[in-house]
């Protein structure tokens, strides 16, 4: 947790909004409306959520304009509470400075921009460029012919393994792997023949892509990760997958390859969509679902089993496959 | 495997069994009850398993109290057979030593515990406590403001990001991500704006932890792995769950974000839960089952779509989908 | 991309097929039938796909005899042009040494092939023998007593724990965990006893196991892989798993401990198989299905609940459930 202070007024400002109170008072973290702290501030953004509230103890609230404020003597009113909440947390995040350089291993040939940081046991492999206020954390593996643009973060552990573009403003978390063989094999007189992976993987600008995420190079031509997705951990994209812009996808799903997705997607956890798929903009995948079909309707689209009692599930069970019998 | 032999005498003292037999002869490792070995101590817990034995050329056989031993000629009676097993397994891990430390990075403001062994590459941020006896593999990463209790295995590629507590005799396998960010946004007028995750993940004592897990910091409070929790391999789970004492969990599950679980849930593979639910203690998942509601009564709950051929499994489906135009 | 060129004479050598026209026309790479790119080989299998061709750029084309080849001046004529496809995109495979040697650890007890390629930061512990030709990448952890057949590559930040054999001419990509800790725990009076794994991991020839996988070493026998194995990335495999020859593994799958599979498993992705069955050779497992008894029938098997509208699936899912009132 950070120590930094900051007076309300200056959070006002921050935050754009009105507020009613006193100016100097001081937090040092937010805190949910359900546990406030002490020398805190806590946001709702509706009446059900503020009776939540059980033994108020924080030092102010950010609420939308019109609700009743009695909860608390300082108040900061904004049009979207949410939103402020999340720009709240960016003021209150650990700005330690956290890694030790040196002892990393780059190429000659690759470039590294100003400001960026290389931590310890990192690799950056021939033909790279890096850019400006790059963050690459300890034992970061990065291969041949890869860019990552300015101020995007990479966490320890992940693998980048070679032709993956990553734009700026991006954060990748740690025991990722970008740009590895898609799953591509011709049949052969015995067994599978391999089809080398020849194609790149392009990732957007403003992209986060969770730990343990596996995303794979193309065959021919590019993976593409379009700006603004957002992807959970242990999320799988194969090879030749369009992803289109401010899609975001829960946790442990798979999208198998060259599915092209429209702009908006959302995926529950550990759902499923098959290869060779278009999608169009604005679609729900529900969580745990497998999407066999191509969808040209936006909406919501769900196939799970309803989770019963061992008993009751039995007879559903039994009643689906007799169905096969009439 | 171990080159150590046993006593009879000794295996039976370890056991708190009772010998008949050879308190001299010796063992050298375990073997299972349908491939016994030569030179090794087997188990079996029933009559039923008993009979599965073919060829048998074991030394010695742990057996429960009043079953028939004519099958071996040194038994050790026990009242838990498969308990037994599991200590002997114990017994026969093999012991070498077997990494170098030097090479490794740690910070000076964090302390480590005696008899700690750091391997090579290993990665200590600032102000963490490692505790005694620890031991910490090849190019694992800690960040900042992390502890690691006494007699911990942390093996190797893992990645413990930031505000980490780690209990006493736990084990976390290999290519672990422990304290990443949540998967937190708030709507914004174009894509997501990100909801830094201020919060920790504190992990209770003889926990384990499977090869590719990941588990989320708090967004606000902390992520809470109770004491005696074992995850397999590849299970995530997200920010703000709280996961009760002695929780099993197998390979491939997903738990959404801020569910509250009591004590002893057990998950069959790829299962599910979703996000802001309560789960009561003693509950049961299936395989392959996702959880929608709060749980308030202990039991079984499955919900999966039978395995079918796929003519069979077609003509399912279409009575299924037939059903929604009644 | 490569940028070295090839002559239609050497190509059609290569594939051992029939050109039709300029034999010192040149190619730099192969392009899709959907998107041909100027001084490149594409192919097409049949008329359909060959229709799909737009704006046809490409020097040459792969065709099976017999098709009309209009479109293009340069044909090399093959039986498989799949096949041959599979072929080219390894002539075209980028072959650049990406990986500076030194500042790896390798334990004085293990032997290292001619010609093996140890990257920056790799561990390898004792006992080892590591074959002729092998490429271990960055940040590679390597176990005690483990060997790693000729020619086979292991890509950066993977961990191999203890006692795995892996044959030659394998691909393990990146951030994967093999012979990891199966789960095997007794119950005790308060919790879990850990039954200690002390079986290894035997990967046959010609295996390629996806980014982020991870398999377990056996409990007492050996968890066993045989030859030709493919694996998607983030696939599990649990202790004491037979996988037969040339079984192909699509994403996120999971197989439960103790499973024995013969040859030619498919499965699709998202899709687990219970622990303790016997799955014959030549079965076909459709994409997140959960298969939970053995299979004696060669055959496809499916079992997911079709994805609907909301609407739609809410009337389903009513109707499954009061099934088990009548």
């Amino acid at each position: 947790m950070s120590e930094t202070k900051f007076s309300l007024e200056k959070i006002a400002q921050f935050l754009e909004g009105e507020l009613k109170g006193d100016p100097n008072a001081e937090v040092i973290n937010v805190s949910g409306i359900e546990s406030t702290a002490l020398n805190t501030i806590t946001f709702s953004t509706d009446t059900k959520t503020l009776k939540k509230a059980k033994n108020f103890l924080a030092t102010a609230i950010v609420l939308p304009k019109g609700l009743d404020s009695s909860i608390c003597e300082n108040v900061i009113y904004v049009d979207d509470p949410y939103f402020a909440f999340a720009r709240l947390t960016q003021l209150f995040k650990d700005q330690t400075q956290p890694f030790s350089q040196g002892k990393s291993f780059i190429n000659d040939s690759s470039s590294i921009g100003e400001g960026t940081v290389i931590s310890n046991n990192a690799y950056i492999g021939q033909d790279c460029v890096i850019g400006d206020n790059v963050f690459i954390g300890p034992n970061v593996f990065i291969g041949n012919k890869c860019s990552v643009g300015s101020e995007t973060i990479i966490h320890a552990n992940t693998s980048i393994i070679q032709d993956v573009n990553i734009g700026a403003n991006c954060i990748i978390h740690s025991n990722v792997s970008l740009g590895t063989d898609g799953f591509g094999f011709a049949p052969a007189k015995s067994g599978y023949e391999k089809i080398e992976q020849l194609g790149g993987l392009i990732i957007g600008d403003n992209v986060e892509i969770g730990a343990g995420c596996t995303i794979d190079r193309g065959a021919i031509n590019n993976t593409h990760i379009h700006d603004g997705v957002k992807l959970d951990n242990q999320v799988h994209i194969a090879h030749n997958v369009i992803l289109g812009e401010n899609s975001a996808i829960a946790a442990s799903c798979a999208i198998a390859g060259s599915t092209i997705i429209g702009k908006n997607l959302q995926m529950g956890g550990l759902s499923g969509i098959l290869g060779h798929l278009k999608i169009c903009d604005d679609v729900f995948v529900g969580a745990h679902t497998l999407i066999t079909k191509s969808i040209n309707k936006p909406g919501q689209y769900i196939g799970i089993m309803p989770a019963q009692s061992h008993s009751d599930w039995a007879k559903s069970s039994v009643f689906i496959r007799k169905r096969n019998k009439d």
